[in-house]
């Protein structure tokens, strides 16, 4: 007997016609004999229907009350799915953060779980019971209901996962896995049958949406495996894991991108010790978060300070600086939303150089131009003028050859050898 | 330092803006000086839309899982108050039913409240704190969340009230008190400045709306003090007292009706002892309330046994009973749904015969026949043509003379003995 947990989405409980579905997915899994935890968020729409109810009745509603008003979505979608089970003849239980042992800190509005206690969950479930938990939401040390922000019923279900040692935690959402770019974008784009947890954790933190990155830290530190699959098709999904294929290695898994964010830079500022800290820590102080940051020495001798944040925090973040810089004897601050970053991701990076020159080779030919790279073990990321992203996508999608399946190495039917050079006169024939 | 208890119900909560009226008349008592709790409804529609999503998925929702549903509508109603509370600048913390230690039995639709556990109350209140506590909902031994049926936010109120020992139980509701009639049916009818907590509990058990019977119940066994209070004009409403007043002891003080119920006789039952128990068991074992029985010696020597219950149960109750009368040897069921129940309440019938005899005279004089009849210390109901209905109760009102302002007996600017005659003039000239 096995256990799984598996986390529906919004839209996929979206109406009362997605709950019925959805509670043929969750039966399927129980007669296949396995033991099934379910983690549900608010019907889409209803959320946003109780945040109005909110700001229509506060101007800056108080963060205990809104966790309460908003913990209610959830409260919702998983009595209406247990409902749906029971109806159908087997046993089920809906169990509201706190019941379930949500344990958070008290931050009402943006909670992270600290513990849980799974004692409630596990007797239910030594009871025959399917588990209905609901997402986004705890229980402070108080007592007080928290809710854990957006995209916390990804972190709940993985939280649940590992606390409960399941065997798979499994987040179906609207698209059927994770592609090597948005398929909006890049109509060529593949599934990944697989991507480690770390090249999940960057594509998350670049803006691939599938999964949100703190469920996705929470997964990598609980060791919580995950795999991301459609409600809507049929599909093995995409699996995360811990440890790397022996067998298949790509240079690059896959392509981020996002234009939510902008650019700002403090000219001619002194070159002096500390001068960063100065810059960054009235910017930190107002809850701002700081992206990429660069330090070029300029032409007269000052150094020019650049960074990026999100772009609904940018007029903020220009404010201030325009006082720092004051304060600081700098030349002025320039300041640019129009921007789009773009990072290549990939664990095979780690053994394999020049991907950076080759990403700025593809962008060269087509004529982009890069404003700002950044680096890490498995991401080179850049920022470009947002009109060329999709282009910039495109090209380096082709460029990587993102589209074409991997060969594996290893083929039991062909000589072993004929195929190791196959695969990789196919990989190099199209590189610059 | 006196500690007020209100309950705003549906209506008072209804919209954003109807929340913020409350806020202000909240505000108002805080200011005056109390310890102020609150226990608020559902918003009116927001019940009925979470009862159209439990049928919508389920024919027969889980009880256990329609009490979560349920239960959330009051999460919503009372986080709004408190948010509205705190951008006024007060302290305020809304609870749940489970925070607030509303514990009850396990029936998870129609719960009863076993026991209060106020220590999280207590220490709110004790921090300065308005506190804000979900109506309707506690929770069971076993932490499942529960809702105690229609109504029972007074029954919250009343019963929190009485565990906190609150000098008052304040019902805000949409009328501004309790009324020797229902002023839709009689506009002569007059709100009464006090009613005793025996005359309350009648008028609710026959159809008077202003407060649930179960709320009236408990109200009387933990001698809560109530009034009954309008949330949308200023005024002193109805107070429910425990002493009679010896000022005033007004032999009927009002009248109730309803047109819910439906007679069902079997007729021609053998005149055998234990014949009643068998005829009601069945009906018991259904879960059909039963409530006026009477049972007469018809001429051939049977018995005809007739009873009435709720009109939506008419249906289920006849199918019972025609198969119990087949069984015991009666000779058939006969049944009426178009019935009216018609009652007079009040304490001063204890020592002044001749209500009944007033009643039946009254009626008689507007040609309205006397279906069934039966009295209790402190009522006289009487069952009539549902279509005269209306034409009955304003023939009583009138006849009682319940839309004069009864005259004090005591009046220390006239002579005694003068105003007292003066008022028994008055009273006996319309008499029959």
């Amino acid at each position: 007997m096995s256990l799984i947990v598996q986390k529906y989405g919004g839209t996929s409980v979206g109406s009362l016609a997605r709950i019925r579905h959805v509670a043929d997915k969750v039966i399927a899994a129980k007669e296949a004999g396995h033991d099934v935890v379910v983690v549900v968020s608010a019907m889409s729409g209803d959320t946003d229907r109780l945040v109005d109810l909110a700001y229509g009745i506060a101007v800056e509603p108080c963060g205990r009350e809104y966790a309460m008003l908003v913990s209610t979505g959830e409260q919702v979608s998983m009595s209406l799915l247990a409902m749906c089970l029971v109806e159908q003849g087997h046993q089920a239980v809906s169990m509201t953060g706190w019941q379930a042992g949500i344990f958070t800190d008290e931050l009402s509005r943006k909670a992270r779980i600290t513990d849980v206690d799974n004692s409630n969950v596990n007797k239910q479930l030594a009871n025959g019971n399917i588990v209905i938990v609901a997402g986004f939401q705890g229980i402070d040390e108080q007592g007080n209901i928290t809710t854990l922000g957006r995209g916390g019923s990804d972190t709940t279900a993985v939280a649940l996962a590992a606390s409960l040692e399941a065997d798979e935690c499994q987040i179906y959402t609207d698209v059927d896995g994770v592609y090597t770019a948005d398929p909006r974008v890049v109509p060529e784009a593949r599934r990944l049958p697989q991507i480690t947890f770390e090249e999940m954790l960057e594509m998350a933190g670049v803006g691939a949406k599938v999964l949100q990155k703190r469920a996705v830290e929470v997964a990598g530190k609980l060791k919580a495996p995950l795999r991301v699959l459609s409600s809507f098709e049929e599909g093995p999904g995409t699996l995360i894991t811990f440890e790397e294929s022996p067998m298949e290695k790509p240079v690059v898994s896959g392509i981020a991108f996002n234009r939510n964010e902008a650019k700002l830079t403090v000219v001619g500022v002194p070159d002096k010790p500390g001068i960063a800290s100065k810059i960054l820590a009235p910017i930190g102080l107002a809850n701002i978060d700081v992206d990429m940051i660069i330090q070029n020495v300029s032409a007269d001798g000052g150094t020019d300070f650049t960074f990026t944040v999100g772009r609904e925090e940018y007029q903020q973040a220009h404010d201030i600086l325009k006082a720092v810089a004051k304060e600081i004897g700098a030349k002025g601050v320039r300041g640019n939303q129009k921007i789009a970053k773009i990072s290549l991701v990939g664990v095979g990076m780690r053994t394999n150089s020049g991907v950076a020159q080759k990403m700025f080779t593809i962008l060269g030919a087509e004529n982009i131009n890069i404003q700002l790279v950044s680096t890490s073990e498995i991401k080179v990321t850049v920022v470009i003028d947002e009109k060329y992203m999709e282009l910039g996508v495109r090209a380096l999608h082709a460029g990587f050859e993102l589209g074409v399946e991997p060969k594996e190495e290893f083929d039991p039917i062909k000589p072993n050898v004929a195929s190791k050079n196959a695969a990789s006169t196919a990989t190099d024939e199209k590189l610059i």
